[in-house]
């Protein structure tokens, strides 16, 4: 880059960050458009702060000469308490994960959301997309949930085992798409729901390191299905591994990190990022990751 | 650099630091390095704070992922209140103008002091140390003075037009080197003071744009003096460029600009900074803004 190329500094702000890729991702897209990017994990573990100290810490960001910062768990919902404006998106998520400063006010928007369509759409083009079911429905379940109905899927079935939280979230849905059906459902109806759907698209802790195994009874999972994970660590989760096996169509949760991380880009910078590139830094890092664990 | 390089974001605090050419040669430095390295200016006057916010600005750098900060007007005293630990050459200057945070902790150090004395050695090898003359006893004059006596000048003729001030200085001065001689002096005695003086170094604005001019009668600068200048906007002040004329050895500003940003780059990072090349990549830079003039 040239010495006077322009820069960006931005930060990602939430309980236990240390270990994301976002970083890498945004500071080598940077790099290879030429631009001085650097990208800092806030980690409010490290730093012993509450989730409330997002207003803080977005005041300190803006006096210090930040761009934007991305936003995690547990400040997701924390931080429209501090914004000037909001995109309508994240509004009715109630959730942001991405704010740019701009002439010293704070813009919230949502890049899990629009991150994932992204995803569906390069990852799976052509999907059909008439009826749906999700497993999980908490904060990045609701984001995906979003973008399926925004997508166009007609029916979606959503499956949490915490039952009121799932009944809420499919009526506030249901309410912004009123032309669609969203469902409460228990995992004891995935039998009936299976086979009526076009894909499954899976948004809970199962299949991490921590977590191991696969979401649900594969014998439910046909080939003709479509399967997407958000889970991206492993990249190749059980669910991704078992579905390929059967032939499915497949989309690993490296497509929707990518594609928020890219939204993110996009929003600080003001410049088209390159989606394909970022999945190349993306998938490269994984494996550096993969193989050093 | 590669993706996962070590990197570096630091700040300058004060007022007026839009224009600064510090920010440039540290991320130019970082970069032949292969360093990710960014420089922020935070203008306390663009963001309205007065100079107490420096110890608010240091809490939010140390939250938000800063290596450390550099601190001008008005500020370098201000900031003691907030250190954890201050260098001992800081302590007796009672200024700061850089603060590396390690651990957490916030550590000061003087640049300005070292950054005179590097200039000094490198710019003018062998000069005769004996007795100087000095004009302009501000802040800037006492690092440098200060750095005088550390080289081992002997007699110090420290001239200001504040004589309440200057001799404060002085006898502040004296207090720490016991064995050397400081003493106020006025412009009126600086035809008794030059034809015993070895060199002569000066730290008040005139100069600059704002206040061109020479500081002194040049009828009184011998060919046998060296004459350093620490205003460097121009770098060829007209005080520079008459020393020259004389045939004198001379030390323009940009000196002792460079060495207090190489120390800090060494500071901040650990680094062995290339001063030749800073210097040059100064050079530079105040060429363009020259000619952009």
């Amino acid at each position: 880059m040239s010495n006077r190329a322009e820069s960006f500094l931005v930060g990602l702000v939430g309980d236990g960050v240390m270990p994301s890729l976002t970083p890498y991702m945004h500071e080598r897209e940077g790099d290879v458009q030429g631009l001085r990017y650097l990208y800092r994990p806030i980690d409010l573990i490290e730093l012993g702060l509450p989730g409330q100290a997002v207003g803080e810490l977005l005041s300190g960001a803006r006096s210090l000469g930040f761009n934007g910062l991305n936003i995690t768990h547990p400040c997701k919902q924390l931080v429209l308490d501090y914004l000037d404006e909001v995109s309508a998106d994240a509004r009715r998520l109630g959730a942001v994960n991405t704010v740019v400063i701009r002439d010293g006010r704070f813009i919230g928007h949502n890049t899990d959301f629009s991150g994932f369509a992204a995803a569906l759409a390069s990852g799976l083009p052509g999907a059909a997309l008439d009826r749906v079911v999700q497993l999980g429905a908490g904060g990045a379940g609701s984001a995906v949930a979003y973008a399926l109905l925004t997508a166009g899927v007609r029916e979606l079935d959503l499956v949490d085992t915490d039952a009121a939280r799932c009944a809420a979230r499919a009526a506030e849905l249901a309410g912004f798409f009123p032309d669609r059906t969203v469902t409460a459902r228990t995992t004891a109806e995935l039998p009936q729901l299976m086979p009526r759907a076009d894909g499954l698209v899976h948004c809970t802790p199962v299949g991490m390191a921590a977590h191991p195994g696969v979401p649900l009874d594969m014998s439910l999972v046909e080939s003709r299905h479509w399967v997407a994970d958000i889970v991206y660590r492993p990249i190749e989760t059980e669910l991704v591994r078992a579905a390929r096996a059967k032939g499915c169509d497949v989309l690993d949760g490296g497509r929707m990190a990518v594609g928020q991380a890219a939204d993110a880009f996009r929003i600080f910078t003001g410049r088209e990022p390159d989606a394909d590139r970022m999945r190349s830094h993306f998938l490269e890092l994984v494996a550096a990751e993969e193989v050093a664990a």
